[in-house]
């Protein structure tokens, strides 16, 4: 359709109370297959996923494919900064949402609205986006906190999931539209978040401390010592 | 329409039930044009979906345009790795689709969905997929295990397909959405596919063998042999 | 839209007898500002594309943005190759459009459907493009033989227009939707444009009929000689 | 929606008339962070962007988020090119669309048509854009003046807007429609502007004037000289 | 030095007779570190080299650093297309030449001349062909069978063996300074060799053998058939 | 002299009993300069250094180039991990060894080889390098753990201080030439150098480890569960 | 050595009255090999260097390698250009230098300098001229007039000939050494050569030629007419 | 010779003292012909060489090809940023040494040493540096002040003028060499020079400036406004 699915006249951007987060098969084996970007950086902006869930309260739902063969581990940052988050084994299903245990979670949360991120992209992230828009859900998906194996196959996946009414977005805009506001008692913890998506900003920070340190202590600057 | 077109409210996932292969001018020189992705990419993709067209027991259909000239043959890989595959011989048409046998052994498979695969893109996978869109067709165009001249031209044609209703996708979601579950006999031979797709998933099977051989043998580590 | 405008249930492919081409400010300073590509695949584009139209004698009209000044002369291959194209000089307009010879010129030709490439793309191609459609026009505006500043503003214009309507396409899908068989007296004139669009078609060529003067004269391997 | 919103029939593009332009978030912090383009080339599209503004009288709304920390304050080139420019202090929201005096700044223009650009491209030019897509304006996103933290980034940011019904833009058409004809008597400054968005420009001026010199002063050429 | 070490007036190249060939570290884990170049390509490269070594009868020595752990076992290949290989077993040294069965071996050849690939380039060949050049052989180095972590990483390397002497060199020249000419038995092994390095000479032969059968059997071109 | 200098016969390789570290310069304003890798890249790989010189007792320099100015402060690992480091201000100095005081302190550790790394290396690197050479230091240069403002200036540094006499190596290559064997107590922290270094290890050693643990705890794949 | 060899005291420039060209396997199946350059590139300076030998009267030299094969015949531009080349057949030597005829040819022009090309760079352009400057030539590489199967084996043979003591070499630089000054008569012919190397230069010289026709035909500019 | 020539035991560094630029052939026409690195950063880095040869009151000569023709004239800001330069015009010599005026102009200056740039690098910049060797000058070559026609190229003519004894570097490494140390009064000249050549610096100053400012202000942020 092309259009923001199941939106219904409603504004198209992130409603916090009614969203939960599905991170999907983020495994150390499927990693070293990601080729869209840096691995690197897939790592760094599923942890801020995690972190921003957390600071949220958003309920997370994560599962693994066979993660007793090649595909690896779930890389132990996302429970560790999610430890809310609710773990469902599948049997095998490649596809999320068919397994029954993974749609029920997701029903238990009581959410309409998903931010959905999977390895690889237009496998494990593409098909239960599709799906949970089929059975009426609206659906965020984070392309850059997904990862597939070439940069054309993340292009294919975010032009296949627009045209079913999936919402493209990026980590960043996720962090955003969850945040709302720097007048909070935890922007600073939001802040760090974004050094995770973009690492200038902690050499922002970095030089931005020295530079008010300086100017309050009277620091003089080494070229103009004797 | 840029909506998956003749869906009709189903989901736009591919039903393998109802669903034919069309492998289009993958010939040796034309092989030489392609820019978009490296040939070798482009080649063990078209293996991936030959295979795995095979292991579904789906139809296929080949052809080729004047491989008696500077196109050259179609690579054999096609019918030996999909010998059930049936070849349509043209008379210079260069929409496939313009060819009346090649239409009626479509139509002989009695399936209304179609994935399409076709070198060049722009031209020998697009025409005969907006051919089929509008003939009521459900149509998936596997943009890279198709290729073109450049990758300029790789991204018009995926928009232009779009805009006709074609549902975009990549050969490792095709995989995905033929194999469904790893709960199967075969699982040994999809994980083999997917070699062909993302090469490092070979090193990961090779390394997770022997790993474990370490473990369940014993093995000593050589840095820690005297 | 975001479908392809006026079609009316037509399949959105060019319909040669209903057709003009124009080409607009393909100019030698212009060209100098070219960055989505090479400037030398840009010229071997527009020449497939004036050649295309002279040997199916499609009407063609072309025009320059003030090529008395910095933008330069048109190139003239144009004029060379489609010696039926009309010129039309505009007064300072940037949009072609908005010029009323040129659309009078446009309508003179009683086609329907227009082929549209221009330099810069964001705004020669673009503009004329969407204001064609807005008139009932069936627009396929050839993004390859077109031409602007940067990547990014070839993308976003790429969104613009065929969130617009417009049928985005590329230079050899025109040439084959055009030519539409080899089973024609012309083909090697066809072959000749291919090779300005892909350039190795042209070693294609000079290979294959070695080759076969190789084995019809049964000519010896140097490797063999004595 | 994907088609153009709130046209309802107008030709999608940008009425003079009918248009304000709003410029968020450009600061000197938040630039070092931008990854989807040279620094340098997103300056110098905001500095065209805001020279334009003023050469057609058009109202302009600036903003920054939270100037006085790590994001650091607004490139000043901004104020000075359009003096005219109305500056919103914001009170830590990050959607600038949030803060009611904002929005009624906006809204004070009289305006129906909104040209955005920000940094983040994800976050600051999305929000509002999408925001006031939502209110029922016309608007036209200027990626290329905007800038973020990856390519990805902005390209699931340019799908996402699209989807929402903004219309996306570069810079150069953005001038191109303010200016729409070279016959005018401040032509001289809408060359200078170009030249920003495409350096070359200079280059082509500069060559022109000495060719023309040269003919008219009868300039021996070194090569000739004895 | 800079000059290539130890010739001792004698020309650059490889003297077939007078060398050995030292595979080093072509594991499974290590190969997923590379990012100078696809890793299919160093996988390829390094079965040409296998091959050729066996063409030529040159004695090879392989071996790999602690293959029980995270770095994985030898791609198989390697003694699969070498079986003449010896394979030298470490104890957990890192420069092969710091392990004195590995300097036996290589001494028990009796040859002077060394060819020399080993992943990573930064340590594993560049490591061992330093020491060699120091104990007096001439190092044949080869930079694209070899593999590192970055380019840049790859380019650093690259100019410290030439600065110390050894002869920088690639897998295709490697192939013919060992084949010498055309004109023996075994040449299409050799172009089956060549096949792995640059990928398009298969399609080349493909195209060729067909443009040959077409000619000598008269087979009539699609495009003519009525 | 593009030989390595004041080697005298002894091979270029790192002596790590007479070796010191120098880490110029890398500061918070400073990285946002650097073009040549990504920041993040850089910063791993000095942090590697650290650890490595940690790891091994090697004296260990700093410096900052006036970090009370933009240049911003040294980046707070490098004294984290490497707390015996010795930090040295200057007075202004563009190139490190114009400061006596940082002379002495090379001088006072009593080795004849330096290891050196600098932002922006053009400058920062490149002239203590030439004058450490100068003065009869064997010098190892490490191009990755410095970092430029753009590839170019790297590759022209690059070529300046071969030509110069110094000697081109990357991160990896002086953590192995300083671990030399994995044959001791401290692999592991190693191992964790090596994750910085190229990220992809990390994967290896979480899939490794998972496989054994599969393998000797008998657990069943997800697959095969009923 | 890394100096140029065999100059001894001359300066290391193209000394026109001393000099040969050999232009070594430019075969149309060599060409679909080459992947450091875009062919059309290569196809070009080729031709440029064609013209260039021509225009001096310099003695050109050509050879290939199996062209009954798949490597197929020689590109017809150089013998079109350079007339006066006298080609030499091999007998299956990969090296022409193997060839005694080849040698028997360039010892009989009597010069003591080579320029050569060939493709791929890194066989048939390396041997030859390592075996030159092995005989006592003074040989000059055109690195860009020869072309081979990836940009890092490129760059390994640039390093490769360099230590071997041939000067490195592009073909613009060629051109200028040859031609000298534009104070002659065929400058006109040397400036159609350079629209070869570098195509921007055609754009320019139809600029010029347009804004000095402007200026003395006092043609008004469309923006200024009524 | 590979090392760097005519230093005879100095240290290869620029003696300000001894030292005169020469600044070749930067005009609007050959510029369009860069391809190496984006022209903006080409003229921005002769602008802070310029900028920097008057801070230090160093001569300064530069000359134009042919200025008259398509070449173009010299970009204006050379003289207006070093009034004191002294034009030499050629009469048609493309080697700017083999102008008898231009060679005078540098002995007059008296110095050894020279710093030298030219557009294109492989020939405006390359001859003369070859040539100025030759005749015992030390020459330092600014790459990235120069400017050529393709990567390849630029890297060909680095390897060329190494190996003749030229010594590469880039324009901040200039500067530096040149500046010394920022103990000095105009300091803040030198730090808009680098603004130049870096242009994240001036964002650095911005930041800097204004986090100082809030620190002494006590300007409370956005978002702790009530």
């Amino acid at each position: 359709m092309s259009a923001p699915a199941n939106f219904n006249g409603k504004i198209p951007t992130i409603d916090v109370a009614d969203t939960a987060m599905l991170l999907i098969d983020h495994q150390s084996g499927l990693f070293q297959t990601v080729a869209d970007m840096p691995m690197t950086t897939l790592r760094a902006n599923v942890i801020a996923l995690a972190k921003a869930a957390t600071l949220t309260g958003m309920p997370v739902i994560t599962t693994a494919s066979v993660p007793q063969g090649p595909n690896g581990p779930l890389i132990p940052e996302i429970h560790a900064l999610a430890p809310h988050a609710k773990y469902v084994a599948r049997k095998g299903q490649i596809n999320a949402w068919d397994n029954p245990d993974f749609v029920d979670a997701v029903k238990a949360t009581g959410k309409g609205t998903l931010i959905v991120a999977g390895t690889i992209t237009s496998v494990c992230m593409a098909f239960p986006s599709i799906s949970a828009v089929h059975e009426g859900y609206r659906v965020f998906a984070v392309i850059d906190a997904s990862g597939t194996y070439s940069k054309m196959a993340q292009e294919v996946t975010l032009a296949r999931v627009v045209q079913a009414g999936v919402v493209p977005i990026d980590t960043a805009a996720v962090l955003s539209e969850l945040q709302q506001t720097w007048h909070r008692d935890d922007a600073q913890q939001w802040a760090d978040a974004y050094t995770q998506v973009f690492p200038p900003y902690r050499l922002l920070i970095e030089s931005y401390l020295k530079a008010q340190d300086v100017a309050t202590q009277h620091e003089i600057l080494d070229s103009d010592r004797a």
